[in-house]
């Protein structure tokens, strides 16, 4: 099935400079996909730091049990990352495959086997022919280069229909560093840790354990707060890699050391950037919604309540229907499991508010809200009356077109 | 717009017979539809007990609220229904309406106020004008009569596309009583306690005690093993009276009362039954699915996956579209958060094992599973390989009419 670039794609995607200590190469892997490459091979130079957050599904995928394991080390020389075919419930010929591809990329850059990541993605359940890898790996490594971010991003994608990019600068101290990141994902979109497949390089000197703080942090306020269908992918993998080859920099030893505050920013900053990418190319997406709560129990308990409007069908589809439908963001509320005052339940869409008290709001004028609808950006706020807890989610309208991608065929 | 006989739906609605003491009647509220009825009363002879299980939502509507209270009396002289309007999130002037029908209703059955229970059901958010109803109530109580349940059944539907009722007959002790249900329901279908709205009657003679018990057990096994769309409505109420109007019955003290079997089986049988009823009437639903998770660490844990499984759109979506896609459901068991073992994980459609030991079942052959997908039933069994509990829910499949009907317009 051919794809139309998704209405909420951003109108250029951002071109990604180099990143000293990182060389990429992209072929066709001949795997699934025909005249398109599918195979990134990211190399790291010696001395890099990792940090990662993976799925929490219970039925993650062998490069996902791979990584989880590899992170320990701290320590990265590649990253190997196929589309077409996730390598996800494939039994124990599943972890034998990464193995495999792992084995040869490690010998072949002379690395350790744990300085390896793998991702994959792509239909489940099929087994992976890790020796369609292996047979690319010496012509991938011959055309490594820094200038291949943009190959990078469209060589991950599946039924993505535009790659992702995000690019940051900071300072730490006085050394300017950069952030570079690409992203895919599109359906299977509710990550539990990180969406289906993001990588992020630096310059930047940092020990793993620092970067294991930061990255937890980032991943809290960016792809976990997206949602598409609410569905969680077998494969979510999120990596971050510092090459620490920019020069001069200080030596960095905490998570906490003030000298990170720009550095931090960015890193939030550009992993937000990745996760509403992520969403503005959810399968049949019409519309992107950003769902702000505030008044909750808790920061937690405010996110549960944004994640269940963000997740509601009956929501979803209002949205796509342009109906102000405050109805369903009550039952939505109602549903969340979470304390909030039905009687103090305040509801504001694309600014104006349309609720109050617990009831419609008085003299409520409909015309600046149905003219919101029908736009392509979705504000609705809602506030639950019982404290101080507040949180921010992103997500997409339920359409003809989710329909039609994922169930208008026989796979 | 105009709703097809959901394809689903049973050959023949099962006609009720008449209850004794249980008297009914139905009219046009004039509320908001036209040409035909959405008002129902019905009156229990006096002395009838009751029991009821209403929504766990945080934004239950006021007609719920109002039943939470009275249900501790534990008696019951009359059921007021209107269909098309919720009476939820109307605030105060919400719970003036229900006391102003109660009051009415009341005093012309010369009944006590918490022995009058209301259930609404329609659009959330527009005021109740209670005068409608209550200008109706002499009429209504002017044609009571034994025989009018079907037209009752009829009477309380909105977007439903049959009506739904059932009916047991069971001993206790060597008294024949008698059970009917009506029930209504079709989108906004996951009860956290019960479906949108159902009513059940029974000439038993019961204590409200033993009552509760029985229908909590009842409800676990039926309504709450089901969900359309995943999102718990404001207003789902189940109420069950027991007119105690049959004669020479012995005095059930118990619900462990070993005399109450035949009619627990029957009361279980009959509230599964209509729950079934609500699943066929799925908003947009093409195939009924059950979904029969085994293995689990415990019931509720395998219902937690089973539900999982019947939420999850991508597997919704593959079930519309005819695809054994059972990677989806490896998906689902992985997000559903409970204990199981990816490795030993056993999956099988229409009675055909598809996927074992973590991956796909040797030699499986698609045949006879394609076949299976056509159909308008789909059984899918899972074993998730941990332990000994099971859980079976019913769910329908996510197409493009549940878009249609809920997305399709600007209400």
């Amino acid at each position: 099935m051919e794809l139309a670039r998704s209405p909420l794609a951003p109108a250029e995607t951002q071109p990604l400079p180099p990143i000293a200590g990182v060389r990429l190469a992209t072929t066709n892997s001949g795997i699934r996909y025909k005249g398109r490459d599918d195979l990134l091979l990211m190399e790291l130079s010696d001395g890099s730091t990792v940090a990662g957050v993976l799925t929490r599904s219970l039925a993650s995928s062998a490069p996902v049990d791979w990584c989880r394991a590899a992170l320990k080390g701290g320590k990265v020389r590649a990253v190997l990352v196929n589309a077409g075919n996730a390598n996800a419930f494939t039994g124990r010929a599943g972890m034998r495959a990464v193995e495999t591809s792992v084995r040869a990329a490690a010998k072949a850059l002379k690395a350790g086997a744990t300085e390896i990541f793998v991702a994959s993605t792509g239909v489940i359940g099929q087994p992976l022919d890790a020796g369609k890898i292996v047979d690319k790996l010496p012509g991938l490594i011959a055309s490594l280069g820094g200038d291949a971010w943009d190959r990078a991003a469209a060589a991950i994608m599946t039924t993505d229909t535009f790659p992702k990019t995000a690019t940051r600068t900071a300072r730490i101290g006085s050394v300017a560093v950069r952030l570079n990141g690409i992203a895919k994902g599109s359906g299977m979109i509710a990550p539990d840790m990180a969406t289906m497949l993001a990588f992020v390089a630096t310059d930047a000197a940092l020990p793993a354990r620092v970067l294991r703080s930061l990255l937890s942090k980032a991943t809290e306020q960016s792809f976990n707060c997206t949602t598409v269908d609410g569905d969680t992918s077998t494969s979510d993998t999120l990596i971050l890699c510092a090459t620490g080859a920019a020069k001069g920099q200080p030596r960095i030893a905490s998570a906490g050391d003030p000298r990170l505050a720009g550095f931090k920013r960015a890193l939030d900053d550009l992993t937000r950037d990745l996760a509403i990418q992520v969403v503005r190319d959810g399968e049949g997406a019409e519309k992107f919604v950003e769902i702000a709560v505030s008044g909750a129990a808790s920061d937690k308990a405010a996110k549960t309540i944004a994640l269940a409007i963000a997740n509601s069908p009956l929501v979803k589809t209002a949205i796509a229907g342009e109906d102000a439908n405050w109805g369903r963001i009550v039952m939505a509320v109602g549903k969340a499991g979470e304390k909030a005052d039905r009687d103090r339940l305040k509801i504001a869409i694309g600014g104006v508010t349309v609720a109050t008290r617990g009831a419609v709001a008085p003299g409520y004028d409909e015309t600046p809200v149905a003219a919101h609808m029908k736009g392509r950006e979705i504000a609705i706020a809602v506030d639950v009356g019982v404290g101080r807890g507040r949180a921010t989610v992103w997500t997409c309208d339920l359409t003809h077109g989710y329909i039609r991608i994922n169930g208008d065929y026989r796979s």
